[in-house]
């Protein structure tokens, strides 16, 4: 195949190793690529969809169509969590998901989402970018043939939405709460039962009574699913998620074939929407949490001392327990010195600002 | 002046809006473009210079050096408090600085980085990224020529270094304090006498006992410049500079003369930059303050309440008297909104998440 016609198809079929050190030579960087991104999202679903829309729309337009990226939502070419798996094999380029959607792969991919008791949004970047992250995640991810980069984050999650109060943790054991991965596990270990629904299938489950409570993601979204019609509690702050980051995997073969300078820019596109999601997340999710309230009549709810407590002692346990071989060892150790070096500073900074703000103003 | 002519020139003169709207066409975007970077900053200085050199060197690798921007330090071309003018003028093509530096162009440019008692650095990526806050910026900014980009933000910053313990209102009055700007208007109406120096002058004037006290940025800026040599009280938390953000100006008329995907591109490398910097800033605070701590023989103090309550009550008064115009006064407005909007969620989400982290891990 000469390198033309392979250019043609490399948007759908894996490069070999031969054709990818020919193709990143900077005399066939102006080729058009045409490329497929998968997403783990409902269609244009505000933050995580629009999110993913906007890195493929980012590397269109810094390349005036000359890599032009299709997005194509859950279901419409694969479903959300074939997503993995159509990336790595080459029948999609790449995919804007949730790492921790993986963790039946390894469960070293939970670390680059968020885990229980784990880092903030400004935290997980820290360590990603600066303290180690990337290489082991460039490790774990490159070991099913993908290039992961962090492209968005919700911050903070919301506890969730409960039937009825929460005043000890008696009231936790027996609940029945839509919560996937590790956090899900804490809550069997409390003696609750943690179902994990895809994102369309929790109203429902709730207005029937299937289960008791639930987490989503924070106010802006939840408030669009419309719990707040159905349960009234909204408790915080939650122990599962504190700063889920969002990611694009793309097939590695595909990266590799890229001219130097568009890795780059795949990986700036990736680096601003980092940026731009989190920070769309807490610009409207102020306002959606004041509606809920003032509107809506939703309580809000702070989860008891000793039922936090419980959160965090089994939460420490369920993610020692998450590092399975060599290289899942080597992500827990350097996630867990990273938070522990970053928690002081942010508990001294936003923390301690935060409160001194709020003590002082009415705002 | 024929097309081509007016390119290689482009770097170093001013455009005029004929030239721009011929330029902005895909079929010239790959002439080769030369821009040079003013900065305020020390050249590679920490996370400020270094930052500035990632923005410069992600624009020139993303383009393969199509459009290649040659960074230069404070003092090189310009000094640093000359950039504002010369990019203005098209004597350079951009700078890297903060924004609160150009205040005596107009008051309104503090916003742009952080005023006392204002945003942290994701309410404030919040504001102008998602409510309002780029439109009235890219205004501001329009009057003296200028395309603003947030590219940067250091967090939090601490309230710095004191050769004396402030135990009372009384202990600050009559203190001789380095603080620039809205900050430093503060620290006068409370009886202390505020200086503004440049980052290279403070260490000997700490030293000489010129000044009593300093603020710079925090531990990583603070410990590589050597205040712990010299004085031992290090105050938290900072009310003056909640969360810096730093920005690129760019010559309107070089933007404008910017094909459509080459904007998209510098905007990409200045966002990317935005998460960068700031994920920097809080991987090394951290382990920073510790070494201050521990090898350094420095004690972290907290401010007293009836300090602190002070500094906002001051600090509202002195920001509330920032809007000078119309402009001024629009930006002020927004600025103020999409704080209370914000506030509210960083309460809720950040800073309760780590109160309780920090109450049941031993991190």
């Amino acid at each position: 195949m000469d390198r033309r016609s392979f250019l043609k198809k490399a948007g759908v079929v894996t490069a070999g190793a031969a054709a990818t050190s020919a193709l990143a030579t900077p005399a066939l960087s102006q080729d058009r690529r045409e490329l497929k991104m998968v997403t783990t999202w409902p269609k244009n679903f505000p933050g995580l969809g629009t999110g993913a829309q906007r890195v493929a729309d980012r590397i269109t337009a810094m390349t005036d169509g000359r890599i032009t990226v299709t997005l194509y939502a859950a279901g419409e070419l694969v479903g959300a969590f074939e997503s993995f798996d159509a990336v790595s094999t080459g029948a999609a380029d790449m995919y804007h998901g949730a790492e921790y959607y993986w963790q039946g792969k390894h469960k070293g991919f939970n670390f680059f989402t968020a885990v229980p008791l784990g880092m903030t949004a400004g935290e997980l970047d820290g360590w990603v970018n600066h303290a180690g992250g990337q290489a082991l995640w460039d490790e774990l991810a490159a070991g099913f043939n993908l290039k992961p980069m962090m492209a968005g984050n919700t911050g903070v999650q919301m506890g969730g939405w409960f039937a009825r109060e929460i005043n000890s943790l008696e009231d936790m054991r027996g609940i029945k709460m839509r919560m996937p991965g590790l956090g899900g596990e804490v809550l069997r270990r409390l003696g609750a039962s943690a179902v994990a629904l895809p994102g369309g299938e929790i109203f429902p489950a709730l207005q029937s009574g299937a289960i008791d409570a639930t987490e989503w993601v924070g106010p802006w979204n939840d408030r669009a699913f419309g719990f707040q019609r159905i349960v009234k509690n909204y408790y915080y702050p939650g122990f599962h998620e504190p700063g889920s980051g969002l990611a694009v995997g793309m097939n590695l073969d595909v990266f590799n074939s890229l001219a130097d300078s568009d890795k780059e820019l795949v990986k700036a596109a990736c680096l601003a929407e980092n940026n731009v999601m989190y920070s769309e997340y807490m610009a409207n999710n102020g306002a959606a949490l004041s509606a809920l309230i003032n509107e809506d009549g939703v309580t809000l709810r702070k989860f008891p001392d000793e039922v936090w407590a419980e959160f965090a002692r089994l939460s420490e346990e369920v993610v020692n327990e998450a590092a399975e071989d060599d290289i899942g060892r080597r992500i827990l150790a350097s996630y867990q010195q990273a938070r522990k070096d970053m928690a002081g500073w942010t508990k001294i900074a936003e923390q301690t600002y935060a409160e001194a703000r709020g003590a002082n103003l009415d705002i």
